[in-house]
């Protein structure tokens, strides 16, 4: 099902009518409307106008159009920010972030938890049974912006809060912290600081903490949005619009009370943010890597435990990238197509009509600037309605025979403290997932912990910190486990294992770390053995009783198996990753199909969806039916079939 | 006729009589002095010490010297800064720019006002009528040092006056920047903020408008000066010396009240500032680009309407810089007899002897740091000198065959907005001048609007917003036009043309913009037909329905001609520029003379100036005759010499 | 002899008997502790807790350790910075410097002398007299992380008495500091402001006498800690561990109330921070290159008046660099022989223990993490203490035949005014160091001043300001004096010296500088005659009387020579400073050893130490006796030699 985001506020009442009759057109089930629209609903404190989105969301709904609704706290009016300036956030150089833009609270205010609450309990009281209302999205794109941390006063006494919860005494957090090194010792919670500012770096267990604290209050913010809204609002869902590569904080946490997730698919403006290299970069700036779209969507797949929407799809170019070329013909269609095989019960285009004004003028829509007159995307749009119309009720997402171990918190521990200034653990997940999609696999992500019982492969890039739960299921998967570098190198307290890394898994490896390297660019160690290729950026040098697949050229173990845990001791280059990834699907037995770069594929049922980013043509292998598209792949096309043989 | 800057505060009085004599001695008619010698004209509040500078008039008058007297208002002493803060400057991370340099100064502040008026006052009260001045320079360089927009109190508080002026009322305000969008509206103007230190991006339009705010300021301070000056110094013109590749304001709009333009010539320094490649900048480092001074001459001479100096002429190596070589020999005579050529009436170099201490220490002067002994640099001027009193008076400037037209609010429009971030619209125009300088013509820079019916050819590299009265002077052209890139894309509010760029030139280019493509390096499309090359940066996606010359791969037009105008749809590579231009000269019927890199040809009446940037000799066809140095050229040469054909 | 650093406080007292047992059986004689506990010390103002630290010494002593002493006042605990909070250092973005890491304090705060004399006083008085107790550490790593320069209102306030000592009267110090340009004069020592966020660059003269200032404080501080130890400890000697590649303070100033010098020695780290090539850092990445350690063992043995130890050798990989590999099998040990081969007196490791907790968590120890077991890195330590014992007493450390002059001064001169953005001033001394120790040569640094009559040449990388007895030692020196590009470019005032630079040089060189050229990369200029090869980076263009062995393309003079003063007036590559270095050691009568780029080798009385950085092998001549090690040496070895015939 289609979507589209619409801003009735931002254009003449007397275009709704034909703008919601023209979605219905074009194909359009779902709208969302709302969530920047505070100064409009509340011009003044209290002083709300509703008239204008009753009317709105009338029209809306008579034209047949499903509501979401999004709550407005990502833009708090400038009224309010005047009443109550300790709203605003600190960036980490200490500077206040002012108004001007978005997003500009910190969850940290009390005030901000008060007047978020006020806001969303007029607007869910208004509108939670509005006949048109399926459902509801909270804020907006928690974290972009880089809002998840904040440096403020107000920051530091909700940490000192959060630590006093924490540590119960200093004592304690003295001991955790390891704060006895360089004196660091505080003899009151209020004596505890910003890990900001400081001449060298904070303590990273502090930093930790710190950013622990920020990912715990983004889930709390959340769930008094869902709370007030359930109450007012029964029977609707409630989401929301998560990013693309954005980890400040855990979303698995904020997600446990939503009812679905969804997140904001911008494949080509991510090829400049993604750390590519820049021959990559070239390579797809106009299609978009072939794994950006998918890795999100299996990612958000198993945040939402199975349901997701893409909130907002990418119609054209946009504006906030570095550069914004125009994508490819084609690529609109594509990148909806693939939303679908992957799972996604509705792709939501960004947005309806390309603002002539403000910040994203340049970020096109399914209209031209302020124009009743269809995009190229908009036009792309259409055909893959049409298409949807034509294919019928897709069949139900099943269990992937993979799963990716993904840990926010790993992230955050490596952006603590790198060690090696280009160990970047997205990047690391990234690649370990192209790698299998690579070959043909479909793939399921999950959390740390979560139950590993059914997948042939589990693929755990690292787990900084090893929880009991995450223990407990990588001890009792039944397939392959391959565990990569740095894994259980940090405790909870954020120190070295007292038994040396990989700490709890050590009994799965049968490894112990006893130092670590850095490898600046430039700079491998040569691996070979039951696999081949270089270590590049880390290589965790160890002593092991576990089998010993593959060495590094002193003779250290590279890669070693224990029982079906494989454990790769350094960040592999393209060559060592094949190698090591042939080597797990061999030894789970998996079938692969090894496809082009510029191929991927995604099953859904018995729906085998393939994607060709171009710019070559492909052909499906002949034992394929197809469904929708051809044997023969144009560039940016894409192909649903159904397999002839029982295994491909 | 030559000039030099002089700083009689910074040497012992004893010296001056020397110094006034060898400048007579070296062939200098003009000295500018005073432009930063407040703390000495008055070193405490109305104790005025005006008996030391009455001495150095007298003197330098007395030596047959021209006076130019600066205004002092570049650098405020520390008295005043610490009587009246507020007249500091803040920088756009919101710090205090503090004393202890120079330009220490917002114009929004309104002690700033009354304390410069004070001061020019005393001045041009005490000199205003002595017999050796000929002329004033107000203040020193406005913008540098990125001074023309501050970010203080005082700027806000201007600012929203500005805006209270211009837009009446709130509501005009709130719709003119599309302020609904991410609820940014405002019920009183002074809730509008200045547009920095914001979460993300600013709306531009906000953006746009402080730019604005401070170019106005720019003019009205100035004008401020001239008109005390006007009322105490009758018979003597006014000027200012602008800067090169200093856009942040409209010097158009400063020098509509001055009586000529003026500019600081520092070609090496510039090799660094502008954005070339490094191969280009190692190619031209002791040498200077040869279209860097000729580009700012013809800038001035528009700008001065027809009349300009050289006010500051580097004379060896500066300081100022990443890197500082020394010139090539000959290169002071040339960048001299270069600056004559374009029309300037004086030459004054920067300055008399190196000062051996404070900020600037490491430039060269005509005289060896703290000596009364001439520099390299001292030795080539004394050699124009006597050149110049050879060929005698120069024959007027006449209109050149082509102008550009420049446009300062497209340089604001696109730093505001770059959508790719390497659009730089200073870049654009330098190379557009550049090609067409390559082919041997002579070139004007006009200012948007102004008449263009005497130009067999009139270049705009883009031109953002285009106002009626731009409009009406390129429809009423005679000649042929080329438009560039992203032309028309805004309107004075900064919003999208209602009707899609090019907006107002939809009627002489017959085109539709609907989408835009920034490409970043390395992307580049291919561009064929009547003119060859590749699309790199930029790309205007359009339809047309005029005569389409050239075509992108896809299709799209990328060069279209509807009558006299031609439209070119990208950001063109050296390749495609060359074809471009070649085109237009062909159309123009223009009579080009195809020069290598590094020959340059300038003419002024009767007189071909042809200069040699090296390293390698070159020789004039035999057509000429020489009026100044020879038909072989050798490397940093300059030959003057008149043509013996009707045309060559 | 080897030395460790131990943290009692951070460990279970329990462990401290086994800790200390096990250092002795390693072969350790010396063990720091002490100076980041004051959070142990005194918990809370004035409540001192001596007891743990008591019992820890006596525990290390009892085991027959030798213990140095560290005062804590890196670590200002939380309780002292809460009470006093103006100690915090400002960076020169005028941002306070918070507490949460270490050296969170500037020395221009009164409170921060009073509270440092304080514990000092305490901790002096309480262990002065320990029978276990040889020596004091005053502080630990001064400037380390930027910390000698400071910018806040204590700073300010301390630089202006430290002017007003130094000047007496303002009209001195506007005359020293050419104030008079840009009316930057004042009327009062309280009108001087910081040199720091001014609008441009503010006057180097300024921003050097802030140097200065600050450098002096560092000097002044430490010897107010060695004044208050010295009077309560007798018969212990005092000693500072300063930094490798930090010179932000005179180091010979601050060790000349010291009794020893020493020198933190992280050789891989150094790698990162150094500015070589990236390939070089590639090259070095894991043994460090050949001449990082060498150098400050040279440096610090001059510091130190002929006495230095290594206080914290790194025993494996750190924390600290952008990457932080491993070091090669055998590094530890070869680093710890340069040491000796240099003359250290000691080489302390630094940790005992890896700590698992806090910044350094991946900084390696002789023991693994939290754990009672070598390391890598400690089996290496114990490997060395055995050698040593085999190889007994090592001969006196005899005079160099080489000398470098090294001015911390000339540092800060070319930091503060570097002309060409890549003139580095440690680059140069260490390039050019590098080449005499290419050819085999022992090197003395010595600082300026220094008598040189012991020396057949004498090296002056540059000098930019050339004191009284400076010139004194050179013009007195016996060998030869080769001079470097920028000497006796400024005055005490940083003025150009009225008879142009060199100044106080020109009778030793015979030449005036009347331009310099900085060049950027990519431009250079060949240089012919007597030594062939490019300037690269820096010219000085003179005019000369002296004998000119090598001139420019131009004809302008590159090497001059005069009596036994030869002046090189450009920043050499590679090939230009190789060819000087064979004349110099020619004219001179040295004799040289070629050497490849990963073999180094250094004196000792009788005793030849090689060293081989690897990766090849190398064998030494047959004339040599092998002490220690072999002919055949294999990658990271090293050999003690004697020589079997006079000379080789």
């Amino acid at each position: 099902m289609l979507g589209v985001c619409y801003y009735p506020e931002q254009w003449d009442e007397a275009r709704w009518t034909t703008d919601a009759r023209r979605m219905r057109e074009l194909g359009i089930s779902f709208v969302r409307i709302g969530e920047f629209a505070w100064s409009r609903i509340e011009p003044a404190r209290d002083q709300f106008n509703f008239g204008w989105l009753d009317r709105a969301m009338d029209v809306l709904h008579a034209a047949g159009l499903k509501i979401v609704l999004g709550t407005p706290t990502a833009t708090p009016p400038k009224w309010l920010v005047d009443e109550c300036p300790d709203i605003l956030p600190y960036d980490e150089q200490g500077r206040v972030r002012g108004f001007g833009s978005r997003r500009h609270y910190t969850m940290s205010s009390q005030a901000w938890w008060r007047e978020s609450a006020r806001i969303v309990t007029a607007i869910a009281q208004r509108y939670g049974d509005h006949p048109g209302l399926v459902g509801w999205q909270t804020d907006n794109e928690y974290g972009c912006h880089d809002t998840t941390l904040s440096w403020g006063p107000e920051d530091l006494r909700a940490f000192q809060d959060w630590l006093r919860r924490r540590y119960q005494s200093c004592d304690q957090l003295n001991e955790a912290w390891g704060a006895v090194f360089w004196s660091m010792e505080v003899a009151d919670f209020a004596e505890v600081t910003l890990p900001n500012l400081t001449v060298t770096e904070a303590n990273p267990a502090h930093r930790m903490d710190f950013w622990r604290f920020h990912s715990d209050q983004v889930a709390a913010y959340d769930l008094m949005q869902c709370d007030i809204i359930r109450a007012h609002s029964p029977g609707r869902w409630i989401t929301h619009n998560f990013m693309g590569f954005v980890s400040d904080f855990d979303h698995f946490a904020v997600a446990d009370h939503l009812d679905l997730a969804s997140w904001d698919s911008y494949p080509i403006g991510f090829v400049e943010k993604f750390p590519f290299s820049e021959a990559e970069r070239n390579r797809w700036a106009e299609t978009s890597h072939p794994d950006i779209a998918p890795w999100h969507h299996d990612l958000y797949r198993g945040v939402g435990r199975g349901r997701f929407w893409v909130m907002e799809q990418q119609p054209g170019p946009v504006n906030w990238a570095a550069w914004n070329p125009v994508p490819k013909p084609g690529m609109v269609r594509l990148w909806t197509w693939e939303a679908m095989a992957h799972g996604a019960e509705v792709v939501s285009y960004f947005r309806w009509r390309q603002a002539p004004f403000a910040q994203e003028q340049y970020h096109a829509g399914l209209n031209l600037p302020g124009a009743d007159a269809l995009s190229p995307g908009g036009l792309e749009a259409g055909r893959v309605a049409q298409e949807i119309a034509q294919l019928g009720q897709l069949p139900a997402v099943q269990q992937a025979p993979v799963a990716i171990v993904f840990d926010y918190a790993s992230y955050w521990a490596t952006m603590v403290q790198p060690q090696g200034c280009d160990f970047r653990y997205e990047e690391l997940a990234f690649r370990w997932y192209e790698a299998l999609r690579r070959r043909g696999l479909d793939v399921d992500v999950v959390r740390p912990g979560a139950p590993l019982g059914g997948y042939a492969a589990v693929i755990v890039p690292t787990m900084i910190h090893v929880t009991d739960a995450a223990q407990a299921a990588l001890e009792s998967a039944k397939g392959v486990v391959l565990i990569g570098p740095r894994a259980g190198s940090r405790t909870r307290s954020f120190a070295i294992p007292h038994d040396l890394p990989p700490g709890p898994l050590h009994d799965l490896t049968q490894n112990r770390v006893i130092e670590v390297a850095s490898l600046r660019p430039g700079l491998t160690q040569t691996v070979s053995g039951g696999v081949e290729g270089h270590a590049t950026r880390w290589r965790d040098h160890a002593t092991t009783t576990a089998q010993v697949l593959a060495r590094f050229e002193d003779g250290g173990p590279a890669l070693t198996q224990h029982g079906q845990a494989l454990h790769l001791l350094c960040w592999p280059d393209e060559a060592l990753l094949g190698s090591v990834m042939d080597l797990v699907c061999h030894t789970a037995g998996l079938h692969t199909m090894p496809l082009p770069e510029h191929i991927r594929l995604r099953r859904r049922g018995d729906l085998w969806f393939f994607t060709n980013y171009g710019p070559e043509a492909w052909s499906l292998p002949e034992s394929f039916e197809c469904v929708l598209g051809n044997h023969q792949m144009p560039a940016q096309s894409v192909t649903v079939a159904k397999s002839l043989s029982e295994k491909v």
